[in-house]
């Protein structure tokens, strides 16, 4: 089931209220992403902490480990991965579509060879249908071809991006078909596809409402396009779309992308970027990114922002104690960046839902930027 | 500081309580290694948490870096790695000898290059006393040279040894006189050398004994020797050391070394065995072992013990989970297992502290044995 209630706007910009098979989440939301059924270096209890409300698990990967029967003891990932509260599976479309040359994409769906022990597998919306089922994940994806913004250097070509997304078109339904067939108690979103193209991506948007799905999520962006072709369709899409539903921006992205899709009217992200980022030393604060590595923190005692209240900046860890870490090679570095980097992500949702409840979002955007220019 | 109150004894086993400048430590105890400024992969507040009294710093690894300039920033390791409880550290001794052919041993120090960055270094006992109090460690070892169980394929001889022994007992001398020049306010502790011979042992805590140090520890154990000889030596000198002061066994061991050791008087161990063997998927538990590779794990939704109350164990984390873990190479994994580890080992010393205050250690050894043996 998904509940969907819409508490407050400012311009294109909406405070949210989702209700899920595993609870409520207050949006705009980030969510922030555990591939392997794990945030990467993360412990489920500090992302509770930090105040996490839903993340995102990856069909494709969990498929091939530790595949169905596992999961299945547990009655799908929440009980497999201690997490309790709602979990969003995305469908394997994006990470079969980035196996590049390793696979074949026909009608009938996309057969490859698992990268893990070279099975030959093929991935269907029927199959991607059950193995989110199996996941029991709260929002389930359609299963989708990515669209490329490029293959081999050459850009995609709006006949190419039209079929593209008229296949996943017909995957919608297929997949529509499998998740009612299946009984899925959880709620099935569509994902409008149509490249960098306007005229495209209003077609897929109204034939997928058409079809009166609980969600809709914007999808073939963040796949090596220009910032500006991302933020054009950004602008474009999410306001398009259902005003009664939520909204998803797939795989994006910076703390400014977060505050702009809001003003765009998108009420749920998600991005690799603060954890992976956080693995290679690169820190999101208020008043902008922080390389850890660089030497100048060799010796600095101050917190990586001090007016942070993640469990690093709270327990007084210092950047010259991180830059050591990362220089060691020591685990704990990774692991107290992706506590501060994840907790900023989040904590940033947080201040623009306040704003927005408060209908000060404007004022709150322009302080947001003024801030991040700062420096840190 | 350091005041040593001896509250029962049960045989040779004892029950103590050690306060130092940083705090209390109830003894018997077992301090987990924080090599670099961090116990591998876990939070000092995942530490404070689980009831970890005291940790271990590493003076040759944090001399080399951070380096002391770093630290000084600090005034000293605790707030440098955020963690405000006891800590002692090693005197290098150790890994300067461990580099073997890198490093050249007379009797003013010894000559090395730095494994990090290839500078020539000279750690002599004036100079590990140096970087001791610059850490602030609460517990200060002296320099001494650890004698080797064999070198390439040649026991070490009685004369070797004793050699080796005397030079350490010159140089607890040279710590002695520069750890008073520096008026380092903490506890400077002798270490007991002369390899697999009960002879040079008793002469080397004799005369270490002479020099009414605070605290004793047995080096030279634990280096590659078989485990009769490890046993040997512990049955032999912890007892024999000033019942009045702390005697610390260094750098053991498994659970059963630390339940023995306990019996022959140990007040106090270390060893990187819980968190090593953590990250290489060997957990410890009170019914025995389990390697969590084994694809017997694959399905088996027990925690790793049930009886354990470890935060990975206490919220449910499965045995499949933390093998799915380990085979995806998530950091998630490590982090879990040396929580687990961590927590039992110093469970287990809470449980010894327990008996023996109780007047039933002999009786908690045997069930401990009996316990172990039943597999888990």
């Amino acid at each position: 089931m998904l509940q969907f209630e819409l508490l407050a706007t400012e311009g294109l910009a909406r405070r949210g209220r989702l209700r899920l098979n595993h609870g409520v989440v207050e949006t705009p939301i980030f969510m922030p992403v555990g591939t392997y059924g794990t945030v990467k270096g993360v412990l489920p209890q500090s992302l509770h902490d930090m105040g996490a409300q839903i993340i995102l698990g990856n069909t494709f990967h969990l498929w091939l480990r530790p595949g169905l029967e596992v999961i299945n003891q547990f009655k799908g990932l929440h009980g497999f991965e201690g997490w309790h509260k709602p979990i969003l599976t995305d469908s394997g479309g994006f990470q079969v579509w980035s196996l590049g040359e390793m696979r074949k994409i026909s009608e009938e769906g996309v057969k490859f060879a698992s990268p893990v022990n070279g099975d030959k597998l093929f991935l269907t919306p029927e199959v991607s249908m059950q193995v989110q089922t199996a996941l029991n994940a709260d929002i389930v994806m359609q299963f989708d071809e990515c669209t490329p913004y490029e293959t081999k250097g050459q850009l995609t070509t709006e006949a190419q991006a039209r079929a593209s997304m008229e296949m996943s078109l017909r995957w919608a339904r297929r997949c529509i078909t499998e998740f009612e067939r299946l009984q899925n108690p959880n709620a099935l979103f569509g994902i409008v596809q149509g490249g960098m193209f306007e005229g495209l991506r209003e077609e897929s948007l109204t034939q997928l409402v058409a079809m009166d799905l609980p969600g809709y999520a914007v999808g073939g962006v963040s796949v090596g396009e220009p910032k500006e072709d991302m933020l054009r369709i950004m602008a474009h899409t999410p306001h398009r779309l259902p005003a009664h539903k939520p909204r998803y921006l797939m795989g994006v992205g910076t703390p400014e992308d977060l505050v702009e899709g809001v003003a765009c009217g998108v009420d749920m992200f998600d991005c690799v970027m603060p954890t992976r980022n956080a693995r290679n030393g690169h820190l999101f604060t208020r008043f902008g990114d922080l390389r850890i590595r660089n030497a100048r923190n060799k010796q600095d005692v101050r917190t990586i922002d001090e007016t942070c209240g993640c469990h690093a900046c709270a327990t007084g860890i210092s950047r010259a104690y991180l830059h050591h870490l990362d220089r060691c090679g020591e685990m704990l570095g990774p692991m107290l960046t992706s506590i501060h980097n994840l907790h900023y992500y989040l904590n940033l949702m947080r201040d623009i839902r306040a704003a927005l409840d408060e209908g000060r979002f404007e004022a709150f955007r322009a302080t947001f930027k003024a801030d991040r220019a700062r420096g840190v």
